[in-house]
């Protein structure tokens, strides 16, 4: 394809040029049906995916662009490619089934930059030899792979120590112009409405895939979309791509590029066909970075899912097991529960988060909530709460989460205050250890709510007493906020520091024995199996938007958002 | 002067203009020395500064650039003047003196843009009064002034509630071309050499101003320079300017500006002089922002020290006056001391503050330090420990620092890496309990060490457990240390954001009763006086750049540096 003779030409205009090596490497699926092949392509490597003799994903680059020293790009020679299987099945600790199974066969690719080949700002690369690894697992239902760095690698210090990516670079090229179910690539926001399409049409569907979506909303490429992104073939093939197990990473969105070409293979010939491909566009830090990496280390990993069917597509356990094993060894206050909110009187506007409108503006510390006029609108208030409870202990539901308990509700939103909640401090008619009282009384666990207003710095300052705060009067769940702007300024809510932030908040709460449901955060990539203390996320469109959700929004979900874990969809509501 | 000029005829060519009101009200210092004239000019607000009835500080502007409003620059009216004294001495928890005398007259001057007069785009300023309030203070050896922000005057809502400053407008028109000790305008490092020289040279000297400087270091004019700088007149008179108490504000440089003017008032004839004035360069957070404000509020303190002589400088308490009184109720715990530390011997290349050279790389919770082989050359030690805590014990001192006590230094440096250091977990030849009870047996106390690697980020989410360590082996003072590119990305040193952070650094470590002795943190602004456990910081060109510092550095810390409180200058070193 004419990529390959554009990469070809550029390998040749080089100054350096390593010895060009060709490698064709393959490996196949336990049911045999499918086949991944690596190649090194002039220096340059290379993936295929097939289905049944099949091509699923056509010749696909991958590697990165690099700061401070040259692209892991060019000048790769094979060193070494190793072969397994794996079989077992593990138990979830919660889930549709009781028992998974994880079988795959597996293809680990070392490639090298010998030393001298390229350039390093720190000169490392000039004596030691620059090590990437593809480790590739190959399932019935799907590919996932991903790139390892290793400290040393056969006896010699890899050249990669601490270093940053530009871009990563890997490709997915498609074989045709398939139908997708898709939302807007976005910094800042998962909540659109699922736009079906033809690839070809996404970028003319620009502006009205942003119709009615989230805020903030931050684009980035008019053809870039968020995964999972679900796409069928014309051959009724389903094809879904998505990433698992992002920890210490980017979020990855995919940018796609079309390429009018040959309709055969070879030299241009006139006659046009178009070749549409998707290339990895990571969410940036706020210095534009996109991968702080630091070696031994690796990559999250890029999933494909192929299947016949679409129920496959939801039977498909590929994301999960992709994911480490778990890492919390008592497990037993880990439940799922079915729950009742006060919440949406006021998303339905009955009632208010806020207390009082005695003031423009307010801030903890300063404003004396003691003495404020109520505003007579509040819903987190005793009578209701109770209210709440009793409808809750009488219908066989589990727990009630309560919004709008804790001060600093009146001017919280769309400010761009460092410092909005505390997460400790209640209003005056929200009497926190007796409504406890009152619901452990009858059987109900109240669940907490810390709105971050998107400020991970302030959440971060309060997070320990918050936790603490709820063992104290038997919180065991958490609903959080990310409803904003990012705070630390000029980060946007799926780079890798703020991915870094919402772990940091699951580790924390696993130590609390709390269970957390987080809102606007990075949609999951199956870390519920490593961490099943994050019992359920939002970051998809869910009801509260219900005036703005087109028809067959939720049938979608199933085969995107929650691919990645379950979702916080909160369906049932009474106005 | 021309640029009175040229407001007006900004003024003139607006679509909307407010009555053009002309001010002028007047305030003297209690020794009738000095007097700051209020001027509104065609809307735009205006001081000058004058001792012995002679010019000191030329009509300056003052005011703020906006975002999501109309500029606070135009369409002021004066609504209120209103005139008071002051005088008080105080006693320092600490410092060069028991009493301080707080003697001043002050000038609280309310603006208004009258309702309709401006726009915004929330729309508040069309129905209510925008308030801005200068406030001045005069002294006998200076003036302080601030701008404030009520939430309400006068029984009507300010329109401001939540506003973003641009740029900060004030103006310091000097009276000629004086001669300047100043280091150059940086977001990060004040770590320069001191240059004296005329305002006119302060461009063809900027190259030569950054040699051997800090790193790292981000310019952003050639003309800027930081505070405090200390400034003489051809006729003798010493002119400071610098800021005090500096709370959730960003910090403020100078940029000089140079016009070409008339050397006579009145219209341009040609005949050419020079006018130079600084205008306010405020550090800006990684998104560009200037100051995110919320109703009431207050800036830091502009202050303008002018005095007769040199020595005058040094005896002026313009700096603390201005900051608020002790804010913690019990000091007792509170004590200035004689250090020394296991830390020259590393910065002089004798030792190291890493033990291990087993890895290329570490990474905290992965890195076996147990089973590393020790590099030999450890510094922080215990029999090294030990020598010197007998050493201290036997010659009189109280403290002892101890550098590289904790593990992660094998790679911290320059790598931007998130999470370098736990600020708990000491190397294996460092026994922290032991090594304080033999300390404490001898009379001696520990000095904490936290680098944090300029990882704000990272520092804040060990500080607490950090802090409880501390008072656990009974350790009652910090250094801690911000070396390298600030993390959260983008930010720099001294934006509002990360100057926040220093705080909440100092009013946590109170709560634990711990002196903070921070190094390449901001220079401080009289902010001992609130919190006299800030005891010391480093903000300048120390002894450790023995090497790159010119002779004279040093007596012009008095008159800069130290203007905003004690630095540890650590002088005393032994090679």
């Amino acid at each position: 394809m004419k990529r390959f003779y554009i990469a070809l030409m550029m390998l040749l205009a080089t100054a350096f040029s390593a010895v060009a090596q060709s490698t064709r490497e393959s490996l196949k699926s336990p049911d045999g049906r499918m086949e991944v092949i690596f190649k090194l392509s002039g220096g340059t490597p290379y993936y295929e995916l097939t289905r049944d003799g099949k091509q699923v994903i056509e010749g696909s680059k991958m590697g990165f662009k690099m700061e401070w020293r040259d692209d892991l790009e060019y000048h790769f020679v094979v060193k070494n490619v190793e072969y397994s299987t794996f079989d077992e099945t593990w138990q979830p600790v919660w889930g549709e089934e009781a028992r998974i199974r994880n079988h795959y066969n597996e293809m680990l690719v070392t490639l090298e930059q010998p030393a001298g080949a390229v350039e390093s700002a720190d000169g490392r690369s000039k004596t030691l030899p620059t090590i990437m690894q593809i480790r590739f697992r190959l399932y019935n239902d799907g590919l996932g792979f991903r790139y390892e760095f290793p400290m040393r690698y056969d006896g010699k210090d890899n050249a990669l120590v601490c270093f940053w990516f530009k871009e990563e670079l890997t490709q997915f090229v498609m074989t045709g112009d398939h139908t997708a179910w898709w939302i807007p690539g976005d910094y800042d926001t998962q909540e659109y409405n699922y736009t079906e399409s033809r690839l070809s049409q996404i970028d003319s569907l620009w502006e009205k895939s942003h119709e009615h979506g989230g805020w903030p909303w931050t684009a980035f490429s008019r053809t870039g979309v968020q995964t999972a992104l679900q796409m069928k073939t014309d051959d009724g093939l389903y094809i879904n791509i998505h990433e698992a197990a992002t920890l210490d990473y980017p979020t990855m969105h995919l940018n796609l590029q079309v390429e009018k070409c040959n309709k055969g293979h070879g030299l241009y010939d006139g006659q046009e066909a178009a070749i549409y491909w998707f290339e990895t566009h990571l969410c940036p830090d706020a210095a534009g970075y996109k991968g702080r990496m630091q070696a031994p280390c690796h990559t999250p990993w890029r999933t494909i899912m192929v299947c016949d069917k679409a129920t496959d597509v939801l039977r498909s356990r590929l994301i999960l097991n992709l994911n480490e094993p778990c890492a919390i060894e008592d497990v037993s206050w880990i439940h799922p529960v079915k729950y009742m909110g006060v919440w949406w009187e006021m998303i339905s506007g009955k009632s208010t988060w806020n207390y009082t409108n005695d003031y423009p503006s307010v801030k903890l510390g300063e404003t004396d909530f003691e003495h404020a006029t109520p505003n007579g609108t509040h819903g987190a208030n005793n009578a209701n709460v109770r209210r709440y409870i009793d409808f809750a202990a009488k219908h066989g539901f589990d727990a009630l989460l309560i919004e709008g308990w804790n001060i600093g509700w009146e001017d919280w939103y769309g400010k761009q205050k460092e410092f909005v909640f505390d997460f400790l401090t209640p209003y005056p008619d929200f009497d926190l250890p007796a409504l406890n009282k009152y619901a452990h009384e009858k059987g109900i666990r109240l669940i907490m709510h810390h709105e971050s207003s998107a400020s991970t710095v302030n959440y971060e300052r309060w997070m320990e007493k918050a936790y603490t705060l709820m063992n104290q009067y038997g919180y065991d769940a958490v609903k959080s906020g990310y409803v904003g702007t990012i705070i630390p300024f000029a980060e946007g809510h799926y780079s890798q520091p703020i991915n870094n932030h919402y772990h940091y908040a699951i580790v924390e709460a696993a130590k609390h024995h709390i269970m957390v449901n987080a809102h606007e955060a990075v949609r999951p990539t199956g870390l519920c199996r490593t961490w099943p203390n994050m019992i359920g996320n939002e970051s998809a469109m869910g009801t509260e938007f219900r005036e703005r959700i087109h028809p067959g929004h939720t049938s979608i979900l199933p085969f995107t958002r929650l691919q990645g874990g379950p979702m916080d969809y909160t369906p049932g509501i009474f106005e």
